[in-house]
């Protein structure tokens, strides 16, 4: 139910995924059941490998992230995220309410053993192809080990997921040199370089765009100003071409072929083409979609969460951190 | 001394702010006195109202930014900040290593009395005209007092040099609800909204290019990420494009013609029309210009110096500090 099209597009996404896939994997849609139903009624697509669990509540944008597992047990947040939880599903995929599917999948899910926050990634376009960032906007106030454990986790998913073998990881910061930072950003700095991760060092705001790292790592605080600004982008050159095609420096037609260019530049940030986010270091596969999905995107989610779990990504998370502990006991000792 | 073209550019853009001006000021020209006789020689302009002060030092990037005031008292920034103090000059106009500009700024001549840290700001572009953010990389790790301190600065200076009566000011935020952000911003927020400033609120990352604010506050740590991606974004776009011209979706005019737009939109940002940025904060009137300013920039960066000394910038920050400072003890009695 979750998002600004359920549960017209979440149905259809289901639907396309399992038809293309030939029901490789059987999809459970979790809502008012009555109106998935109406919606399947009306859908081309009837007669593959799906089930219905009813969820009568509906957690909207305006409810506490923390009531989900307080006053509405019974949202279909709660219900898919519980259905993992209760061994009947290996992913649960949502279009809804971010911090209720991060406070769904942490509180009901429970964390990696050895991870301290769960975080959500985010794609951003780069010259050099898509990167990671991590964390989004799940955690605003973040210690040095918080961070270090996101370029853990990011290493693990980037590796797996596109087949980058050690993916580069930058920390984003204000100057290069190691001593530059606030002081959480110099003190993980520390923790990065002792690491066997492939840490390139720090990295400054205008080396997002150029890709020079992978996997970019920061606090959720400046990874969702960050993530908010850029999406902005599309938006503000398409008033300012405007502006300058009233100028008459422009032709019409020239600002419309710019917007699809525009449009096609930034669409891996809609989502739509990357399936979705991940929120990694929960004990389980969620993965979290834009509000406004369309039937598109939820249908790579659905796939995305699927190769997720083929490709085990918390086990090898889980081992990634237990060895990096491992090494800093070591270190300490 | 300051920049990658110095002194050329400087002394070029200094005897053409005196030309243009009929020499209404009188312009200290700061640096290695052989080198600058050199430029004057094949200068065209000569006989305007300068003079020169020798300082043997350079100081450059590489330099921590306290040097100015330990090892190298006698680079060009420090001497020309000093002239300040000294009362020789009512401003300094400089293009060199900002870190140095800025602690030169704030060791050598102090703060305005109530004035916690000095702050650097930064314009940029938005679909209403230009914002002025702050504090753009000089305060990483801020308190909330810190920050609103910045917004008082901020707010009179753009009062005093746009002619706004009374400026917008939006908190750079992860959500528009007073409780979201973390520990500082939630603080900082209660603080603006007790004063009399006309504080609109958090603002997301999404609205800083929308122009929901005239003075947009935050710690040099996000202020600098934002900048520097900001910077950023012409280059890539570029790249972007090209890679699409390559695929055939576009002429090579085309790119042409959109290369000079987006330059446009974004020349805000190479400080060239602005004049540079001012160190707010300190017992002084000193602006700030880019690395790779040219003639022209410094030009308007001596003209906005002037224009600050004239507006009495600095006595209406005292004064409202001082008033705001009465405010909170008012509210904590």
């Amino acid at each position: 139910m979750g998002g600004d099209f359920a549960p017209h597009n979440i149905v259809m996404g289901a639907l396309a995924a399992l038809h293309e896939t030939n029901n490789r994997f059987h999809v459970i849609l979790v809502g008012k059941e009555r109106e998935i139903k109406r919606e399947l009624h009306s859908a081309k697509l009837k007669n593959e490998n799906f089930s219905i669990v009813n969820a009568d509540e509906i957690l909207d944008m305006h409810d506490s992230p923390t009531a989900v597992v307080k006053t509405k047990r019974n949202s279909s947040i709660a219900v898919g995220t519980s259905l993992q939880k209760e061994g009947k599903a290996d992913a649960f995929v949502s279009a809804g309410n971010t911090g209720a599917v991060m406070s769904a999948g942490t509180l009901i899910l429970g964390r990696i053993p050895g991870v301290s926050r769960p975080t959500i990634g985010t794609f951003l376009p780069s010259e050099k192809g898509m990167c990671l960032l991590l964390d989004a906007g799940a955690n605003v106030d973040c210690r040095p080990q918080h961070l270090f454990e996101f370029a853990v986790m990011g290493s693990i998913y980037t590796n797996a997921m596109f087949d980058d073998v050690n993916p580069t990881i930058g920390l984003l910061n204000i100057g290069e040199e190691s001593t530059k930072g606030n002081e959480v950003t110099i003190e993980t700095h520390k923790l990065l370089s002792n690491s066997n991760l492939n840490f390139i060092g720090n990295m400054e705001g205008r080396d997002i765009l150029k890709g020079v790292a992978q996997v970019i790592v920061c606090d959720g605080f400046v990874g969702n100003i960050i993530l908010k600004f850029a999406e902005s982008i599309p938006s503000f050159l398409k008033s300012r071409f405007k502006a300058y095609a009233q100028q008459g420096m422009f032709k019409k037609i020239f600002i419309g072929t710019m917007r699809g260019t525009l449009r096609k530049i930034f669409q891996s940030l809609d989502y739509e083409e990357y399936g979705g986010v991940p929120l990694l270091g929960v004990n389980g596969v969620v993965i979290i979609g834009h509000g406004k999905s369309t039937a598109k995107a939820i249908k790579y989610m659905i796939l995305k969460a699927e190769e997720t779990v083929q490709k085990k990504i918390n086990e090898k998370i889980a081992a990634a951190i237990s060895k990096t502990q491992n090494e800093i006991e070591v270190v300490t000792v």
